[in-house]
């Protein structure tokens, strides 16, 4: 985004006629410069989904008073809505496990500015990260996993995430199935990325799999995270050939490059608070 | 689009505050029920676009009312501005020569009724296809061209042009120059596909341009016809991978699958006024 | 292909020392000229698959006697093998039901000359397309297909390719599910173009699957027609993006472009005899 | 590649009958067993190319013999030839400049042992990745380079290039033009990557250019260094969609991303001896 201050009001209610002209009508009042809009009624879920990115300055109230007035525009509407100040950084804390290359993508990402978030720290299950991690001025957490201590390690990473009051946790290729009640925690906060092309090949192996069934294209998931494995609402995807000498070795290393491009795209599109959540379907509003 | 009757609103302006909040307040006044809305402020241009569909039925005043109440609110913000009625289908001429897999892609598409057009004839310098478009139950109209008839030949096509009471002028492979007089005829109206990623390889055999300067890819582009050749703003472009083993010959029919997508991509943004031009690019609202 | 005559040879087998050696020594000895060669080794099935493309002209016996001397060193390396004379034209049959868009593609790609193959027939359940057939020169026939004649129908399809001496059957968006009896006749002779990106959304309406679960991209799978419905080997596949506003319609219309392009390239495979079926998996040799 | 010890043998000559029957007889007689193998007969410049991968184990000579008695072959058929014996890891120099993406991709596919090759060290115009370098256990050299020192800096680096005894300098977005005697020295062993799809926007400030110019894609070249900037053969390219409301700085980070991609690939293909240079083109066999 460009340097002019900005926050975003997202919403999305059943549609009926009228609500585009309330709402834009309210921010006219209130000599709010739309910056960037974007709507979406889907006509078979009866929903209307709307992102507005509004010039901070432009406002002749102040943004929460802009929450306080709004409320009672979203009651009426039964709206799902949320108003994000992007002055304010989002906090950022990311799982791994041993392999790295999502955690380098991140990092280098925001090394070069492009993700501009506050890391307040790395989370993982093993140590082999630490340094590299520490070298970039991020805390780093061990927290180990193993059969019997799932509960307390969950509980663990929930007190990390809440001290570092953080707004999103990014699984990075973090290889542990997390907890239940840590999935319920935090609905539409939690990101994973898996090695498929959902809902091909859910589950263990999506590779091993996708070599026996002798696919031509593999491919990789972004999805927020929820007690249902693999089932939550997919944010990005995309898929990379295949050629019939890859071996499932190769079908890893293929996967890992559309891994690290669908996390880092699925990330940015959350961050900049375009994916509105209805059901398990998300709406991305680019 | 659904079977909802529309119009659109499409228009750009110098960017400054409260073209939105105008806009939205008079859509509100009038009772326009937006169903899709994109708005985009180019920051380095200093201007603003912005695309409306509105549903027709929802409106309290006609659309002829629309556009004399709107007319204020333009000359106020010098708007280049459109409004276009989608219940009435746009008239779509296409001229051809004697390559013809973009002529047998846009008749399939018109077929299967995703181009909702009416094509009111095909124009050729050649009769190759005249029984194949006659077919169709579409007039064929045979206007040779050769290095001493070009200004009668062109104003001939024109001519059609006008009879047909066409909108649009489809250069489906069409191996000609159109006439300076004609393209100055038609700005925004006249659409070409060039077998090349302009700005790459302009002018004649691209493809063995291509093959000379051994690319590792090939691409097509479509653009609006202006008097400066393959230099007209763009509307869609994409590229499709090329092996070592491609000779020229292979490289053209490559070109072939990728000139009838972008062009059908392209011809349809046009279709559905989501091209804004300004200067000698394009915006293309999605 | 270009201008000078040639066959294939494609064969595979279990993997073992010395295959190459003894193929192209024998080559060698009969002066086989190589224009084309491809190998691969599967280390996980331990098999060989290879495809030479040989000059005609260059060979010191004919292709009958090349067939003949090949046996024994076949029989040495258990070897599935094949010879095919690419100056003979492959005869392909056509089926379609109601949707075109393959069929205009596939007869717009006959018709430039990019496929060099002889259609004797085109056969259909509908009599819809059978002018636009007959306007291309090819014989077109009806055969209905009711719940009650399943049986009779398909043993008429199959006199009919019986009867044109046909290689190769297509169903180009054909939506019946052929009979056990005619998917067996065949092996590795009917290929089908399924519109999902296969593992993903098997069986009917796979776009409305698609919509449910909310995916970024949609696909089209080209695969061999076994009795087990969509899950013959896969010959060529492909993606394309979805995004928000598009509804099951325009998965469809999406579809309908990855779905010609995926067979028009999976049919070209085919034809040059570059895939090598082994198990439920192909090997195609580009 | 797998875990076979292998080596490579690629040519290239003027094509006429009888090249594959002769090196496949060599490679019998001596029991090379041949992994993979790919040929590719340029029929417009009548030359051909040929590259077999072998299993070192199989041969019933060393490498050396190998060498000395194909030296013969190649010369009766006046080959561009090379035998690459890939027991032995390629030793890659990186330089860089201010811009990290590219470095951080390429340390971390070799943290994770794609990138199977050895890291004497990186060189820097700059001082600023010094640490992070060094962190990977990396010597780190900084070269800086002025208008007045042009000369000395570039025999610095080749000093450190020959006392590494490396095999290949990387420009990972290397922002300086090297200096002509550099460029001569390492004919097809300094590998660049251009942020453009080459030969659209030579030269400077390409995502620039592209905007002006208002294209629908941006690319990205890998590419051989010559002494003619931007004008070497090109090994591998790609490209990604460009949105209206993209600005130069939002192609920079797309460009970011398509340019990690492009040189990983092209620096891959290199590595593995399947670029084979001719002319001012690229053969490359995969």
């Amino acid at each position: 985004m460009s340097a002019t201050r900005r926050f975003t009001l997202t919403l999305s209610c059943p549609d009926r006629i009228g609500i585009v002209a309330t709402v834009s009508t309210f921010l006219a009042e209130h000599h709010g410069w739309i910056i960037e809009a974007s709507h979406h009624a889907d006509e078979i879920e009866k929903r209307f989904f709307m992102r507005h990115e509004i010039a901070t300055d432009s406002l002749s109230i102040s943004i929460d008073q802009f929450r306080d007035r709004f409320e009672r525009i979203a009651r009426d509407f039964q709206m799902s809505w949320k108003v994000a100040d992007h002055s304010v950084k989002k906090r950022v804390v990311i799982l791994v496990s041993k392999l790295e290359h999502c955690l380098y993508d991140l990092l280098a990402r925001w090394k070069a500015g492009e993700l501009d978030i506050d890391i307040p720290c790395v989370i993982s299950n093993h140590d082999t990260w630490r340094s590299f991690v520490e070298w970039h001025g991020i805390p780093f957490h061990h927290v180990p996993v193993t059969p019997d201590n799932k509960e307390a390690a969950y509980d663990e990473v929930q007190r990390l995430f809440e001290d570092a009051r953080a707004d999103t946790m990014v699984l990075a290729r973090y290889m542990q199935v997390l907890s239940p009640k840590l999935c319920r925690a935090y609905p539409g906060r939690i990101i994973n990325i898996h090695h498929s092309f959902l809902p091909s090949f859910v589950g263990a192996k999506p590779y091993h799999q996708a070599y026996t069934r002798g696919v031509k294209l593999t491919g990789a998931t972004c999805h927020y995270v929820t007690e249902d494995l693999d089932e939550g609402p997919i944010i990005e995807q995309d898929t990379i050939r295949v050629r019939h000498s890859d071996r499932p070795d190769d079908l890893v290393r293929l996967g890992r490059d559309i891994e690290k491009a669908v996390l880092a795209r699925g990330l940015r599109y959350h961050l900049e608070d375009r994916v509105l959540i209805h059901g398990n379907k998300t709406v991305v509003l680019r």
